[in-house]
């Protein structure tokens, strides 16, 4: 598939698009020849962050503004081919402690969107970021697309019903989208400020500042780690791929780490950091969705994406860019 | 089980407590001696109707008010044993023509209610209205509580979304609820005023005043019709049986009857009243579900519960019941 040749010129919104995976998706295309408009509320709580485009800056242009705000949305979706879906509230363990504003980010937003596009530009391709918390409780030891949907968040109860929102607009009303469901996602400009979510840059940052990073329970669990270039790339090609239209695919990298030996490999990579072992808080616990293996076939079978970065090569990656530039992220 | 024993002195609540459903289920409990409280938008669009306790209305607390009201909620939920929570917008047509209201009433207000049992009152026991609409396009020929969920309107999508808030609320927190999937209700004290929901209602109408009914394509659908009583006593026996905690149960007849032979019922119950059969209109073909056969094993397994009202004599006391008090509804 010709990348170059499918994006160049192409109107490509990107919402959350300072964002972690939002921008990695910018970094990716913008050579391409896209013409790319990021909207991004920069949220302070999320991980919008000017920095993570300062090197093509001037390739892009950055809408600072709120999905839920209908009259922004209805304007900015109107002739774009594309729009890849990031915006939300990312943390589910803020979502439960605020649940009205999760719900409107998540759910509301989202709907913003989608009418948008139902009225003012039908002929768009969206790529929704959703996410594995849609699961709750792992019942089967490879987790493919059909696994039962029992979020034990709000969090993952709304990036739910935002799935089924993206599903019931394509077969209502021909908009069409496609949904990836995120394993565990890690890598260079995620935010490391706070342990809320995607915790290997959190990690990261305490190694890099000498100090203990505490690992509930025994560490045994194990977590599907995937490289923010290879979500992005998972992305660009969604967008292009015939046959993903109301489709949902796992986004993973397919095989599994102990929780423990993440942190471990971080503490060595970094060369720093200690390690602690505690018992679960009562809340998290309950929230544990347990063992987690992914099943990415269905993706590779329909775009012939892969991922490319394990997590060693990953985790290096992120030394070296944390190294550099861990000032613009905390 | 002896249900005047368990419901003697209870403290209930009833959100939507004047609607068709609503109310059906404080005309059963009234007798048994619970102290009953109802709230009640009485929003012009849906089913609330303060007819619909005329012959009770010294023996329980009314207060109009709505389920998005957090202060109102969270005083109300206080002191109670059962909450009977069926507030809604009710409308899969409208749903999509309004999704911020269908948002704000069906999730929101869900939140509200289960934040403040939460807080106030974990001891509860809620009893959620949800619908056959969380389905989507039916994929078996006996639709039992594990059928996928994939709705075509938001109504379902929202209904589907407080269904796992729910469940949710009891995983994380341990506020007890559980949910019936109601199929396709009829009966008195139902609204007659439109078609937006519960067509038996609205032809009954029509073919009292003498009118023609339209039927859509063939009328060859087949449908659950399940009568309110049927439905009230299933909300009351979920209420107090062992077991139901964190479950969803189907709430149908068990059987299935073709579109048109409802109709046909209806004329021929009535008296009066003609039949056209008329092409579907766009909107509406793509929000058929299909033929739909409801298995009601699991409802009837836990908690003893049995329709007992046949299609035929639900049409003859709904007939009764229009006739003497049709002003009321229009």
């Amino acid at each position: 598939m010709n990348l170059v040749l499918l994006y160049k010129n192409k109107k490509v919104l990107i919402t959350g698009g300072l964002g972690f995976l939002g921008s990695n998706i910018v970094n990716e295309i913008v050579p391409f020849g896209a013409e790319v408009t990021i909207i991004d509320s920069l949220n302070p709580l999320y991980g919008g962050n000017i920095f993570n485009i300062e090197n093509i800056k001037d390739k892009v242009k950055v809408i600072i503004g709120d999905i839920r705000d209908e009259n922004l949305i209805n304007e900015t979706v109107k002739d774009k081919d594309i729009i890849f879906n990031l915006a939300a509230q990312v943390s589910y363990i803020d979502s439960n402690s605020m649940p009205f504003e999760d719900l409107d980010i998540d759910c509301k937003g989202q709907l913003v969107i989608l009418e948008a596009c139902r009225k003012y530009n039908k002929g768009v391709k969206i790529v929704f970021a959703s996410s594995r918390m849609v699961l709750g409780k792992i019942l089967s030891e490879a987790v493919d697309e059909n696994h039962p949907t029992n979020p034990l968040s709000l969090y993952g109860i709304h990036k739910l019903t935002a799935e089924k929102y993206h599903l019931m607009y394509f077969k209502d009303y021909g908009v069409k989208s496609v949904i990836l469901r995120i394993t565990n996602p890690f890598g260079e400009r995620q935010q490391i400020k706070h342990s809320k979510y995607s915790l290997p840059g959190w990690f990261m940052r305490l190694a890099m500042e000498g100090k203990t990073i505490k690992i509930f329970g025994d560490g045994n669990q194990l977590r599907d780690y995937i490289y923010g270039t290879d979500i992005a790339r998972a992305f660009v090609l969604c967008a292009v791929s015939d046959n993903t239209d109301g489709e949902i695919y796992n986004c993973g990298y397919g095989e599994s780490w102990h929780f423990k030996d993440m942190v471990n490999l971080i503490v060595k990579t970094v060369g720093s950091g200690d390690i602690e072992f505690v018992p679960w808080p009562e809340n998290y616990e309950r929230i544990e969705t347990g063992d987690f293996k992914t099943d990415i076939s269905k993706l590779i079978k329909t775009t012939g994406w892969k991922p490319e970065i394990s997590i060693e090569d990953g985790i290096k990656r992120m030394v070296d860019y944390y190294k550099e530039h861990k000032d613009k992220y905390i």
